[in-house]
């Protein structure tokens, strides 16, 4: 078995598992840039304690290398536990994260994230730079 | 020893390590907020394959509660790692995030960073929900 | 408001959250050698898709040296989460561990843990290398 | 572009990137069992601030079940770096980890891990419970 085989992936405005991700289309070489991850953009994801989005991990390839770097890691911990039951906790977590990144290659962006129950879910963007 | 020893605590506009938090003073219970957890705010932090900020831990700790709730982790993980050597490669991971969460009590942020050579340091911000 | 302010700690012996921190008091300069993190050991803690402990962190202040180094972050994501429900699901992470270092000076092993409804907790334990 | 496309796999013996996942072959419902995934058991990998292994995930995917369940995620992030130089830090984390898991289905583990310049590399094993 291949995680290929666990890896789900759909289009994101009618399937609420799959990440979004946000990128400029074009940046230059070493230019910050703003790249926003998120869950759940078009129709929202549930978020309690027994059923959450728990983290996003980014990735990118570059345009004729061989291998992925992995660009991010977040982690979304908090759905409402508490001392006093589920769903009764005052902090929730929200799948979505802004991050900050400096590429020098045109490549490809990939998101992954996890659904507690509905497990692992994929998409990719372009980038160019130059 | 207790982490308490070697979690460091400065001024972020004179010690770039120092997390900076950036939120609203004042939210209404439940309302979606964002807060965007930063290193090197002021004085930018090197971000080499040798030298870099790792990470970010956000916690919050409601007034009145007795324990900290984990709302997000963070990982920076590409600094410019190659087969080509160090600092060649084509990415890198800013210290920089912007999460969102959704609070139903007034309590304290709490900021954790961590330098891979100066390791840990934190900063607070207390926020009002209501 | 400090981190120091959040992180409890307690005898493992008879407060159910506190990690237990299994080493060697000795070990070469190099040497790989093996370090168990666990939380429950004396008195086991509950495992359910509403309350357990969700990771574990393991750091190294060198003696003499004045920053700590992270050495693991354990995450225990599975507890019985479910398309079923709750405590439904196939799998539980159990809050233990073991990981490999080796270091070249003297100093102490930190060892911070986090439950899902009662926060972090720390232990250390001092191991002399030479 | 898919996650796919930049997993790779290859046999453990032969090349040194691919996690090997130590596990019973056979166990019962809820019994807790010990899971040591490990990067470079037969070939070494490098472990310098340049080049390393930075961490293994472990999923389960249940026999018959749709989604795959996170089991544990492990950082790796000493490789002595150090205020005194790459590589002349007093800390390494090695690829490896002993976890301990409770199941109740058969299925197939599957261990993903990330060198910082190689990318990311999978393995599976099968295990059968009842």
């Amino acid at each position: 078995m291949k995680i290929a085989d666990v890896v789900q992936s759909a289009d994101w405005k009618t399937e609420k598992h799959v990440p979004v991700i946000e990128a400029p289309e074009n940046a230059k070489a070493g230019e910050k840039i703003t790249v926003e991850v998120s869950v759940g953009k078009e129709i929202a994801h549930p978020n309690t304690t027994e059923h959450h989005i728990r983290w996003i991990k980014l990735y990118f390839k570059p345009e004729g290398g061989k291998f992925a770097f992995d660009l991010g890691g977040y982690e979304f911990p908090a759905h409402g536990e508490s001392v006093e039951g589920a769903n009764k906790g005052p902090a929730y977590s929200e799948p979505q994260v802004t991050a900050a990144v400096k590429l020098s290659a045109s490549g490809t962006l990939i998101a992954e994230s996890y659904c507690n129950i509905h497990g692992l879910w994929e998409s990719s963007k372009e980038i160019k730079i130059g």
